[in-house]
């Protein structure tokens, strides 16, 4: 039950430690890859072909621009692919987000939202996957929807009286 | 191991039908809900809370415009859902895709394509993540992939010659 | 004849804050509110139920990103609501407009401009509404014009002459 | 406790009349007036600087393109305007929504969605703010929601069983 | 033959400040204005209708957001009206140059680009309307593009060899 | 005094057209052409550059996609140049838009609405820089104005009583 | 000296035959491909990986959704790859082009417009690749252009006396 | 075996850098030139047509804003135009780029990325041009895919460990 975070380049980690951070909160094994769609595609599709037998339940993906990363592993494997778009050029993002969710009929990616709170929430996302047969995994969820909560109220109870 | 369709109005049959084709060709079970995160918020709510009590194991939501259903459905439960962006509006569906993609962190909404071919992927994806913990679906899933793979062969033959 | 000022996080509080500043030089009654729709879902729906009762006549709900917040109080109260949509990703806001102003038929969000003018002028449209049945408030209103038009009258006799 | 519905231009009234409907089903007095900002300019100063002399609560202002009418409306009088964006041009109404909803400080428009939907919404949203001094409005609007809920509670039922 | 400046805001002032410096140089005689659309309506009408009769050739406007400066001088005078849609809000100024160049049928803005460079060409675009008539600046327009070519012919000198 | 309608293509003529039927309407002489920047830019740079001496005194320009006929036209002449971006992708003209109104400092372009709207305008924009210096032509532009004031009120009154 | 045309389904067929009638009106040899980044990611690479040695000087590949092909090809070999983007979803081609221009520094695609225009385009830039060692090449180009030229030419005749 | 940099203005050269850089490492001859299709449109046009002769076999052409640059000289030569589009206005670079990309059928300009990795990418698919007859150019091509690969791997077994 492991999962992989892998990033188009070395400069999209600040983004992706958000993924880390969250899948070391609720104690789900996982690697970390810099694996390129463009520059290394012979190793992305080896990655991606034997990601199932590596373990890999999950994979998350973050890239930018013309942002290839997750739809190509998704075309090399049937183990779910999150995809994060990474705002790495002028448009803000943009670009990635479309080139990664707008996939055609037949191979999809999960995709979440631009930067680091998509990184955060992807990682979210691949511990709701493996939470449905695990109910360990169900109760941490819980609980971390419960700390967010309370921390909502505290702050409206600290804002209420201006 | 059922899958829930939610639309947020009877409008959108037409486009979520191709999630439920797919999910009839896998043999998942599967319910279809009508259910508006704004004309019937504590149905939605009560829907979303009691998911996994109900045995789904994956909510699939379409919806166009501001579309709140899959995010409402999320922040309600830890089920994985899945946000298909319906283009019911004269922008096409971009605003639909960036009120589900661009959640908040903390909620994420595994988001796919704008229309029939986002429904169709939704589908796919349910089934991607329930066979992780089923051996039968990853081979109906391989075996997908061998026919559609089979599918753009064939019709290179075809169009090879000029 | 109070007024509640909402948004989606504590962050969101310089931006929001420009709706206090205009509500008390009017010298109406408000509360500040952080709540979530996604973290706290339970809490802004029953804020959103009680408000009339709790004396709530007009609601101005901050957010960015897939700004869900208007819309879910929205659907939960026919007290007026107004969107502010903040810049809380790398898209500028337009995410947040159009997950706000794109409201489906039946449940509507008054919605303002992006930032911190949208958040001022969602406070002088709540003090618009309230002043239907208060001529007190009209003349303050027509005041607060004047005010504006002098300002500018003012800027234009200083920069006439180059 | 009258309201206008004002629209920039004859050809809209297929839009404009979405909102009449839902004014004349809740039973509200209302006039519809084709009054343009750029070609009777005169006319629509007047007409709104007298709007609250001449009974109007509220002013529905619909227009296409650059939508400047909402706005020139509301800088002429401080009854409350919403904003109906009107896809008239090549760019699916995005135009003129920005041209409404982005109101510099203030002198608010209360926008809603683009075209029908929008227009719909511009009236709910009038009668939301009339039925604050008016319970039996109040009581009006809630069995509106209801009949919504009801629908979409019918929709789910036959939906249910593929 | 006289040219005005006229802007929404104060802060408008150093982009349109560039208009100021090229008609300078062209020696021709201009005012600068702080007039709003939305704070001084009655003041602006007033200005566009006398415009002609107060010895205004041509009128430069620049304002940002919705920005209805211009149109609203335009739908008070025949004198030809030039947009300067100004970068004030997160959106980068798309939603001034649409709210100014989305004119409908019957009154025309000339609208140049967005900030700086479109407020340099509204002021060289007004030389050119009133050189029609006059070929003493025709041909200081003429040594204005001679210079612009040199300008370019001596980069290209210096930069040539790497 | 003649003005020049140029289109980057034949398919342009049934949007330009609009241009010509305003200027008929006007009484203005004009010449149409059709001349690509792409296609045949030495005629194009010829006729721009010769179009002073040619008697023309605005140039009026419609071109779709990248949209690149009014600016070459500008960098060839002194004379205002007009430009009018046409839907002729499956953009809607913001292309074409962007391609014309985006001009850098140095060389303005005139840039109208997007279609049949802006051709119209354009050509009422001519019309106002040449009556510049003619009486008769401000007093045509006045009834044109009236004219279309009085269809407004006209609509206005029958519009009226539901 | 063979070109390959490569499409990532059938149905894009319409649009990439534009390739293929200019290139047979040039005469060069060239092959039409049905080949998937994602519903046949091996095929693909092994065709691009021996394109080169196949005899391909020119790959052109078209695409729509969130499009891979041009990039994927290119990742794999260093023939040069025109990008078609292709209008295959409710966003009018945005997102095709966007996901094949912004490649990532290192493995360029050279993009062309979206639909017929680019594919026909993508053709004409693929002979003048060619072209660079081949003056029969060369001459029937400018040939090509001298007869565009001669259209635009007749065109202008035929529509300037109004 | 020439290679043209060409920019619209001086301030594009941090951009255009990149491409020059590139060049240098393949040991290709290139020339950088300042010309600019507004400013200088004999100069440009003058140097677009002798660039064949003068031993050009292919021109990078970036620019910013209404990037006419590219289609320009295109529009002069058959030589092929590879087009970047620089991020010179708050538009984010989307203006250059629908301004050169989208060129109307019959003369292509075969566009990269916005910025920086366009212009190295521009490079990198001059380089991919003129190899096609050159092996040794091939090699190098090979080797820098390596050398980019290598990296890619380095990178990835330095993150692999969290």
């Amino acid at each position: 039950m492991k999962v992989a975070i892998v990033m188009g380049s070395r400069s999209d980690l600040p983004i992706m430690e958000e993924s880390a951070v969250i899948l070391k909160q609720f104690g789900l094994p996982f690697e970390m890859h810099v694996l390129s769609a463009h520059r290394s595609p012979d190793e992305l599709a080896h990655f991606s072909k034997t990601a199932r037998d590596d373990g890999f339940c999950v994979i998350i993906a973050g890239a930018g621009m013309a942002a290839h990363l997750p739809g190509v592993i998704a075309s090399n494997t049937c183990v779910p692919v999150i995809g994060v778009p990474i705002d790495a050029s002028s448009l803000g993002g943009i670009d990635a987000l479309l080139a990664m969710v707008q996939m055609p009929p037949g191979v999809p990616v999960a995709t979440v939202g631009i930067g680091k709170a998509g990184a955060k929430n992807a990682a979210l996302l691949a511990v709701q996957i493996l939470a449905g047969s695990n109910i360990a995994l169900q109760e941490k969820l819980e609980n971390y929807r419960d700390n967010m909560k309370r921390t909502v109220l505290q702050a409206d109870r600290e804002i209420k009286t201006p």
